[in-house]
Formats: C-alpha cells, sequence, structure tokens
C-alpha cells in the first residue's frame, strides 16, 4: 500500500492520481467501517499480472494493482466483497474507447489501427451482504477510465453509483439511503440526483423478473459531459457519503429478531441478486468474457448463499408481496 | 395430457407427432422414476399464452402447451425441475432459422421477408439435484426443431444429450453413465459416441473457471446430417437411456454418509452450476431474452442452494481437488 500512497504524493496534480488517491481512501474507509461493526478482519489478497499474463499473488507491479478484500460467515457480515484496482497498460493496437466500451478502431484510420493506446483505469467495488435478513445488501463502485494523458476532449469518464438491495422493505431506510445520496449530489448540481437515481432504477432491473434489483440509489456510467474537476468533486463526494448512508441502516437492523421464514426469503432474494450479476451486471460480463481480469476477483461481488424454487411469488399482504410490489413499481424516495 | 396423447395417435405418421410422443413419455417416466425414489409427488404447473401474450395457467391451447414439474425439499431430491414443451406458431415476418437460431432473411428475399414462417418445436429438460452430496446432479434434454412440414432439406433438426455432474467423484459412476449413452449411440452409429462425448465437454465449460460443468455425456446441436428416421430413432434410444445411466447412481449413492464438509463444497458446486446456467446455457438466455418463454419454466433448471466464498480452491489431494482435476482435464471414461 505504501508503494502507491508514495506514487499518489509525487503525481499529486494528475486527475487520474487525486482520482485513485479518493478511491483507495474509500476502499480503506469502507473496509475499516465493516471491520469496526463486524469485529472481524477482512481477508486480503492483491495480484498481479506476471509476463506471461497469469494473475499471481503479489503486492503491487508495473502500474498494475488489483486489492482484493472479503469476508465470509461474520458475525454481522455473510459475505463481503470489496475490489480496489489501479491499473495503467495499453490496449492491443486497432483497439480503443468508445465510451465505456472497448471496441476496434475505425478501418479506416490506418495510423489509429497501428499504434497501441494507453489507458489509466482505477476504481473501487464493494457489495456487502449481512447475516440478518432486516439488513438491506448494498453496493457501491465509483470508476475513473482515462487514455493517454486525458487532456483530449471525450478521453476520460467516470461512472459509478450505490444502490441498495433490501430483502424486507423498511421505507425509512431507503429514504435516509437516497436522502444521503441527494445531499451528495445537491453540494454539486441539483439536476444529479434525479437524473442518476432514474439511471439506477432503469440499470438495475431484471427484465426477466420484471423487478429492480433493489430501492435503487445513484447509477451513472460514462459520466463526462460536465468540467472534470467538477465531475472530479462530485465523485469524491459520493465515494465519502456511502459510509453514511449504509452503515447507520446496518447498526439499527443487525441485531433484530428474524425466523427461519425470513431467512429464506433473504436467500430467495440473494438468489435474484446472483442472476443480476450473471445475466446482466457490465462489469462482470467484461470481466469474465475479457479474461484480462481475474476470476476470484470478479466474482468477489458474489452473494454468500443463494437459493432456487420453482414457487416464490410471496403470498398477498406480506412484507414479502410489499418488497417485491415497491420492486415493480420504482419510488420517489426524498 | 389427454388431449395431446389424442393428437399424438390422429397424427401419428409425422415425424413431429412422434418425436413429440417419445418426449412426453421421457419426460412422464422421469418424473415417476423420481416420484417413487422420492417418495413425494411432483408439482405440475402447465402454461399457455393467452392473446395478450402473457403466459396464464392452463392445460394446453392453440398447439402451445407448456408444462412444468417441480419438486423441492424432498426425501431424496434437493430441487428437480423438468420441463415439456411442445409449440407449433408462426415466426414474425421477416425472421427465420439458421440451423440452432432465429435471424433474420437475408434482406433480398422479399418473399420470405412478407411471410410468417409456420414451425413446430418440441422438448423435454431436467436437471435433478439430490440432498445427497455423494449423489452427483444429473441433466437431460432431447428436443426437435422443425420449419414448415419439414420436408425441405434443413428445414429440421435435433438436439439434446444428457451430462452428469458429481459433487464428488466416484469414477464407477462416470464409467456407468457413459458406458450406458455410449450403448445407446453404438445401436446406431459407431462414431456418435466420441462425436458427441467430445461436443458435451466443450459445451458444458466454464472459461472464466477453466472447468468443465462435470464429467460429461452427450450433447449435439442442429444435428441434420443424417437420414431423418435415423435420427429420430437414434435420440429415441438416447431419451430411454437416460434412466438406466443415472437412476441407479442415485439408489448407490443416495443413503451415504456425508459430513457439513461435504454440504459445503456440494453448495460450491451448485454455484458453478449457476454459473454455466446464468452466463453460459444457450437455451436459458434465448428462453430469458426472447421474452417468449415463462422465466419460472427457463429457470427451472437451476440449482436449490448455492455458495460462494472467495477462496474456495480445495486443498491438494482432497477428494475435491480430485473432483476440480478432472474437470480441467476430461478423460475418456469407456
Amino acid at each position: 500500500m505504501v508503494q502507491i500512497l508514495e506514487n499518489n504524493t509525487e503525481k499529486q496534480l494528475t486527475i487520474g492520481t487525486r482520482i485513485e488517491k479518493v478511491l483507495w481512501d474509500m476502499f480503506d474507509n469502507i473496509s475499516h467501517a465493516l471491520e469496526d461493526i463486524d469485529g472481524t478482519q477482512l481477508q486480503e489478497q492483491s495480484w498481479t499480472l506476471d509476463e506471461k499474463y497469469q494473475w499471481i499473488e503479489g503486492e503491487s507491479s508495473n502500474g498494475i494493482t488489483y486489492i482484493d478484500k472479503a469476508l465470509r460467515g461474520g458475525n454481522v457480515f455473510e459475505k463481503v466483497g470489496l475490489n480496489y484496482v489501479s491499473k495503467q497498460g495499453q490496449l492491443p493496437p486497432g483497439m480503443t474507447f468508445q465510451g465505456a466500451d472497448i471496441v476496434p478502431v475505425e478501418s479506416g484510420d490506418e495510423k489509429a489501427n497501428q499504434k497501441s493506446t494507453s489507458f489509466f483505469a482505477t476504481s473501487t467495488s464493494v457489495v456487502i451482504n449481512a447475516n440478518n435478513p432486516m439488513v438491506p445488501t448494498a453496493h457501491v463502485n465509483y470508476r475513473y477510465f482515462q487514455i493517454g494523458d486525458g487532456t483530449e476532449p471525450g478521453s476520460w469518464w467516470f461512472g459509478g453509483g450505490g444502490d441498495l438491495t433490501p430483502i424486507y422493505l423498511f421505507e425509512e431506510d431507503a429514504v435516509h439511503f437516497h436522502q444521503v445520496h441527494k445531499e451528495a449530489c445537491d453540494k454539486h448540481n441539483s439536476e444529479y440526483y434525479p437524473r442518476f437515481k432514474k439511471w439506477c432504477d432503469q440499470y438495475f432491473y431484471l427484465p426477466h423478473r420484471s423487478e429492480c434489483r433493489g430501492v435503487g440509489g445513484l447509477f451513472f456510467d460514462n459520466l463526462q459531459d460536465d468540467n472534470i474537476e467538477t465531475l472530479f468533486s462530485f465523485v469524491k463526494t459520493c465515494s465519502e457519503a456511502f459510509i453514511r448512508a449504509y452503515i447507520p441502516i446496518v447498526e439499527k437492523r443487525k441485531d433484530m429478531e428474524f425466523t427461519e421464514q425470513n431467512k429464506y426469503w433473504q436467500r430467495l432474494r440473494r438468489g435474484r441478486y446472483a442472476e443480476f450479476i450473471l445475466l446482466h451486471d457490465r462489469g462482470v460480463r467484461f470481466g469474465l468474457d475479457s479474461g484480462i481480469v481475474n476470476t476470484q476477483s470478479v466474482l468477489n461481488c458474489m452473494p454468500g448463499e443463494a437459493f432456487w424454487n420453482y414457487s416464490d411469488e410471496p403470498v398477498s399482504d406480506s412484507p414479502e408481496a410489499k418488497l417485491v410490489e415497491v420492486l415493480r413499481n420504482p419510488r420517489e424516495w426524498v
């Protein structure tokens, strides 16, 4: 870690280095917050690429650092996965970025076809599943991408957001989570919250189930339509907001009583979460298909225990049905 | 069901009707075999499409019959899903089949563009997960597709196969399962077993895990490179072989002792099975993406309980490692 922080200090002035530090702090702060609540140290594993492009264990190397933290079977948390990535690299010749996607350079552009493209990427992503079914699952991810030195128009973008997936709906928790994120957005632009709240409901949607994954939050991708300093500040504020948005909910719900039926419903909902990750999550699919990300890291976001049953429609007017009603009809929480 | 069987008798002479009957018998026979072992009646649900293209419960209607059978939490079986489909329909104008895929008609073909294409499809698919981790999971599916009346060259195909997914490896079980399937193949063509065994190893492969799903069996798709009567007989023989290939293994293993560690490993392997279904299974992806198959039916093949853990690599020389070794290096079993 020391190496990264020293590098950050040396290269203080670039946005890449500053956002790398913001995302590292987010990774570190969330790790500590989770360890404090659970009373358990997270398992840590770092990865680097050897010369033959095999993922091997290692602290950091040649501008590529993957650090995973994980917890399984904790006192409060069933499964937690955190990933930090900072990567400088070269795209293969003939490939470039189009928004958030890696695509072939247009065939007429011979010059671009022949040179490889340097890029810088950094990201922190976190998924938190608790033991108690009254505690919602949370996901947060912020990321920055840059081609070359990021000075060309359209050569950089931010992505990310945070969202909440209750097993049982406590409306006050959804309101709190959204309120904290709305305040973070409003510090920068009053149009951000409604825009990214809607985007979140649209992105975390399972069409085959006609359900949103949860009660939403924020989501944005390929964000570059404002001054880079403005967006940097906005992402920094959001990355700091997550702990305030989520941890008080964990504290409030973690010791509530629950039944075997509640636990069964939790595992069914974990099944839906697994469906979203494996069928729809763009980052996961890219990670697995590209082969350039370590599988163990990509799937660090999977839930701990998932159930499937042929019949899983809840009984009318039950607490379970109340959740599904909200997932099928996203609400304005604040 | 009566209605279907009567229809079968009336249309005795077409291949479509004969294979429909073969697949119905397979569905029915496997259902009864599972009920006999478990001592539990399978839950049954039939579906049809209403005029507004909503899936509703119903026995059968207008040439479309979906029948699902399911069991969860049985005496022997943790989760069983069986699907029977028989469907006559019209593809939308401008669409046709190219092998096993529905694709747009080539734009120059104005005549084909303007008419809708009639098709007939029938399939039985089964996934069986047992409680005892010593009992392997099994999957079997046979299907027939036809455009128009199936008299044009290339206007019909068969697909399917059966494969075995052990949690713990008993080599004699893998040998038995393959032996029965090899004998079924050899009755028709000595080249079938090696060809479809290899295809199975290739299809049921998780590239992100560098593992086969299980110890294989048979797999083929878009099969039309022989006389239709020959292939009909071959598929009929295979569809009848499954019970002989699998049920004796269940009988042999279902009362073996096991530990909590065995159960944990079983659930991790179920996680891999879920990954295959959601990431790679072509039929599942088509079913979910197309929206023309009921989601509850498509996902009837999901495992019951799945676990994920950041670290799930087995200890060297353990029984768990022995399984993974075989999944990474498919063997010739017979």
